[in-house]
C-alpha cells in the first residue's frame, strides 16, 4: 500500500483508527473455544464488524507466538483474511525485530513477502543496518519504536545525548537512512507534549500511537500536537475494542467501541 | 539450567562454544533438500555430530520465521530433539524480543515454558518493563543485547549519555533491576578493548559473544579481556562451523571446525 493510498483511505472513513488484534483465550467469549480455530474466530468476527471504522489492524506477534504452530497458523490466517478480503485496510505485524543486516532481512521477507504485511514495528538499538533492509521494500512501512509509554519508556530513551533526547536521537538519526521515506515511528500517548516535539523532527511522517485508553492517553491532545495536513496518525486501541464485550456479541459490542473513536476521530479532523 | 550446571558443562567440555543454526534453505547440502524437513535434518545432524564439542546451541528464530509455519515446526523440532538428546546443553532463542510489561510476559512463556529454551536474547530500548518479565523465570537466562558488532552497532549504543556510553548505561541499569541475576549480555567480537570495559560493569554475568570468525572478531583477545573465573563466556559462530563443507560430509567438516574452536578454547583454559 502507498502513504497516499492510506491517507485516502483515512479521508474516505473519516477515521485514522488502527485496531489492536491481541488475541488471549483467556479473555475471548467461552463459546468460541468450541471452533477449531478459536484465535482466527474471533479475529474473523472483530474485523467484520469494524473494517468501515478502521483504516489498520494491528496483530502483536506476541499474542500469536504464545500458542506455538497454533498461533503462528492462526496469525498467517488472519492476515490471508484481511488482504483477501479488506485489502483496503493496512495491516501492521507488531513484532519490533531487529538483528544485523542480513538477518533483518529474512525477517523483513518473512513479514512482507511471506505474511504480505504492509508494515511491521522494528527496534532501533542494533543500528541502520539493522532498520535499513525493511526499507527497501517498496510500498512497505517499516514502524520503528521512538519514545514508548511503558513505566520503564524512558529508562533509555529518555537520557539525553549530543544535547538532546535519545529518542530524539533516534528519530533524527533515522533521517538519514537510505529509503527513510518508508519509516513511520511509534509514540506512545501518555504524554501528549511530546508530541509537539516529536513533530519538530519528523514533521510528515506516520505516527503509530498506542496507548490511547487503556494505557491512559488522551486523543483529543494528542492530535493537538500530533496532527499534520495528512493526518499522520494511526490511534491503536486494543482491548478496549476488542474485549468491550465478553459474550455472543462481543463484535457488536467491539463495533461500538470502535464507533465511538471513529465519530471522535471525525469530530477531529471535521475541525 | 543453572548458571553452576552450565559451567560445569564448560570444565568438562573444556569449551565455551556456543553454535548458531542459522540455518538458509539456499546454503545447505541440496541432497537434504529432498527430506521431509531439510532445516531439521540439517540441524539434527550438526548437533549430533558436534555436541560434545560445544555448551550451547543458538537458533536465530529469523531463519525460522522466514519460512512461515514450516519454519516454525522445524524451530520445535530443534529444541525438542536437544531437549530430549542432550539436556546438558544450553540453549538459546535468539530473538531479540521486547515489548511493554504484559507482552513481554507472552514472549517469555511461548520461549521458555512452551518452546522450552533456556535462554532468549532481548533487546532493551523499551527499558526495564520490557525485560523484567523474562527475568522473572527460575533457572532461565534473559540474554540482553549491549554491545553490538554489526556496522550500526555504535549508531546509538556508542552515544555519550551521563558521562559514559549508552551500552555502559545499559549495563550499569539493568543491574538494578529485578532478578538481575538472570542476566547475561550480548557483546559483539569486533573490539576486543571492549571487554576490558564492560567487564568493570558486570565483573561476573556471562556475555554471549557473537562475531568470532565471520564478522572479525579474534577469540584470544576477547578472551584476554573477557574471561572471569567462572569462564562468563559463550563464543558463537555459526557459518564458520556450519557451512564448512556443502556435500553429504557437512557434519564431519562441522565437527572439524568446531573441534579447532574447541582446541583454541582448552588451550586457553588450560593456560
Amino acid at each position: 500500500m502507498t502513504k497516499q493510498e492510506l491517507i485516502n483511505q483515512i479521508k474516505l472513513k473519516k477515521s485514522f483508527l488502527c485496531i489492536g488484534l491481541d488475541v488471549d483465550l483467556e479473555k475471548i467469549p467461552k463459546y468460541l473455544l468450541e471452533f477449531e480455530d478459536p484465535i482466527f474466530e474471533f479475529n474473523k468476527q472483530i474485523i467484520d464488524a469494524t473494517h468501515h471504522l478502521t483504516v489498520a489492524y494491528k496483530p502483536n506477534t506476541a499474542f500469536y507466538e504464545a500458542y506455538g504452530l497454533k498461533g503462528w497458523k492462526s496469525l498467517e490466517k488472519t492476515i490471508n483474511y484481511l488482504n483477501e478480503n479488506y485489502p483496503e485496510v493496512f495491516t501492521i505485524a507488531d513484532a519490533k525485530r531487529g538483528d544485523i543486516g542480513n538477518t533483518s532481512t529474512m525477517y523483513a521477507k518473512a513479514f512482507f513477502e511471506d505474511l504480505n504485511f504492509d508494515s511491521v514495528t522494528v527496534a532501533p538499538y542494533m543500528g541502520s543496518d539493522s532498520v535499513e533492509p525493511f526499507l527497501t521494500f517498496k510500498d512497505k512501512f517499516t514502524i520503528m519504536l521512538a519514545l514508548t509509554s511503558n513505566k520503564g519508556g524512558l529508562d533509555f530513551q529518555g537520557l539525553t545525548v549530543n544535547g538532546k533526547k535519545l529518542y530524539q536521537e533516534v528519530l533524527s538519526t533515522s533521517l538519514t537512512w537510505k529509503n527513510s521515506n518508508n519509516l513511520m515511528y511509534v509514540v506512545g500517548a501518555t504524554k501528549a507534549e511530546y508530541f509537539e516535539d516529536i513533530r519538530k523532527y519528523v514533521p510528515n511522517h506516520f505516527l503509530l500511537v498506542p496507548g490511547v485508553g487503556a494505557q491512559g492517553g488522551n486523543l483529543k491532545d494528542v492530535c493537538k500536537y500530533g496532527l499534520t495536513d495528512e493526518i499522520g496518525l494511526l490511534v491503536n486501541s486494543s482491548r478496549g475494542i476488542i474485549y468491550a464485550g465478553n459474550d455472543s456479541d462481543f463484535a457488536i459490542k467491539a463495533q461500538e467501541k470502535a464507533f465511538e473513536l471513529q465519530q471522535e476521530m471525525k469530530g477531529i479532523m471535521l475541525k
